[in-house]
């Protein structure tokens, strides 16, 4: 793969600041894109991101920024999708440059919501991008950590291991190390599932459950996720290593994850919409708890999902977070 | 099994004190042994344990207290050990007691650290009882969230089904949810390893790693696990199962557990007999750590085990924790 590729990044979190970070260890020059005309007029001015990580102080002759989805589409090779799933769709919707020819990453932590279908498929499906140059960024990794350049490990998934590795390389440093993998597919859903996962250890905290039951609750949902991620692709995998029970340990264990709080909310008695409305913000496991259940919907032979199922109920069917989590704990060994 | 069998608990820290707790749910009478005289009789007049879980209640009229290991172990059929493994050795020296006929029941928390053996191995081959009536309780599950009837499940191992499971009903309650398993010695090896790891999870703390490293030292330490039991004794189980990973987690990931606590002072800087002095009380991981290394030592070809080798290394070998640590990294993935 040519070492010369442009890259950028789409998105101003904080999961997509860290990666800009990243990159900046690496590149000469990195392309940011950000809708918001504030954060960019602040980036410029204060060398960082107003709302999130703003202890990162970039150097701004290593930033091209931009609040043009396609300039930003234009200049790079490879783009670096860190947008919130509930917003990809009308983002993208602005988006006029063709990008089949470009490289597609996604650190996108859900399934489009609109289709189901995950970030890699969607730009297969509707922007014609060949498989072999779609990637997906997996952690564990919390951005804050990054901010504080604590040693973290990244997964780089491709079905082309040299465009895995360049991509690898280039994110790679003291405090970033990062291995390939060629199970996109498992590495998306495994993505979107430990939300899922995040928020139902979130309502049992909420509930009193202690420590004892949320390690039975991680271990029971790692074998959850086996099944499902092995129902939907079906290949060698070991679901021990850190993209999948990693990632769902960092996710699941933070008391910083936002699907974690959202859950724990639930638990302590909050209705969906007004904890949605305490925070400000939706939690990407609330889509992800619908999709995974649509999608085991369409199985001929369902998957058994205790826990997807009750995180559902509680979400979608205002079932009681109590009596759906006593019901769980039988369903749990 | 005969369901009259009268039970037994050899020990009086805060693990036993929880099993005699249960046990109490469900049956008449519990014989209790402790080898202080102070701590009985501190039991027959406040009802509860001076020193562990003070805050759980006997009924007196339920108990059957001695101080006595020998008349105990003539009382009860089903004899469990809930001693550390560091004074197993002295405790069973006062045994005159013919026990071969009896049940026992590990659960003690490490390996006989004079012999290497598995506590189920030692009184298989020093007191001649058969493996049939050898079984073994594992967690997850902190003696606290037990005294606070926290939901906590259970797993008890012994190679006869009905054994395990006359057992896991005396132990099960509205609190204690149980299950049974066959894989008595990968459970015996799954709870001393876990506490090796806790003490790695502690040092990387103490050091100064952060919540995405834990997660990727969680990740290949059951991997690890999971290599070193499948070599000691090769059979079909989950390693993901609460016995193991739960196990694993609760130890790993909780700031109370002494190994997780022990290590977390070598990470800080203390000496190994400057941690063991401060804490008044040697980790059960610390023999743990060389019992599996030597165990490892005798395998013709050795399985890779890079996190209880740096252990070791820190421990035993008096390797500066930074260095190894840093060493270790570079072998996780």
């Amino acid at each position: 793969m040519n070492t010369d590729l442009k890259y950028a990044v789409f998105g101003a979190g904080s999961w997509a600041t860290a990666i800009v970070k990243m990159l900046c260890e690496n590149l000469d020059e990195v392309g940011w894109y950000m809708r918001s005309v504030y954060t960019k007029e602040h980036l410029l001015k204060e060398q960082h991101n107003p709302n999130y990580l703003s202890s990162v102080e970039f150097n701004l002759k290593q930033l091209k920024l931009s609040n043009d989805i396609n300039e930003m589409a234009n200049y790079a090779d490879v783009l670096i999708f860190v947008i919130p799933s509930a917003f990809m769709h009308s983002e993208l919707e602005k988006l006029m440059v063709n990008i089949s020819k470009k490289i597609i990453v996604s650190a996108v932590k859900g399934i489009m919501p609109e289709s189901g279908l995950l970030v890699g498929e969607h730009f297969h499906d509707i922007y014609h991008v060949p498989f072999e140059n779609i990637a997906v960024i997996a952690g564990p990794c919390h951005a804050e950590e990054v901010a504080l350049e604590r040693l973290s490990y990244l997964t780089i998934s491709c079905a082309d291991a040299e465009k895995a590795k360049a991509i690898a390389n280039n994110l790679s440093s003291d405090y970033i190390k990062t291995k390939i993998s060629d199970d996109i597919i498992g590495t998306e859903y495994a993505v979107m599932l430990k939300n899922i996962y995040a928020i139902a250890a979130g309502i049992a905290h909420g509930l009193g459950y202690g420590d004892n039951f949320q390690s039975v609750l991680m271990s029971n949902a790692i074998r959850e996720m086996k099944r499902f991620i092995k129902k939907m692709h079906k290949m060698k995998r070991n679901i021990n290593n850190s993209a999948y029970l990693g990632d769902l340990l960092v996710t699941g264990y933070s008391t910083f994850s936002r699907n974690r709080m959202f859950g724990n909310m639930i638990g302590k008695g909050y209705t969906v919409k007004s904890a949605m409305m305490e925070m400000n913000m939706v939690a990407e496991g609330y889509y992800a708890t619908k999709s995974a259940k649509q999608l085991n919907e369409k199985n001929k032979k369902k998957t058994r999902l205790p826990i997807i199922n009750a995180v559902y109920d509680i979400l979608y069917e205002g079932k009681d977070a109590k009596k759906t989590f006593k019901k769980l704990t039988e369903q749990l060994d």
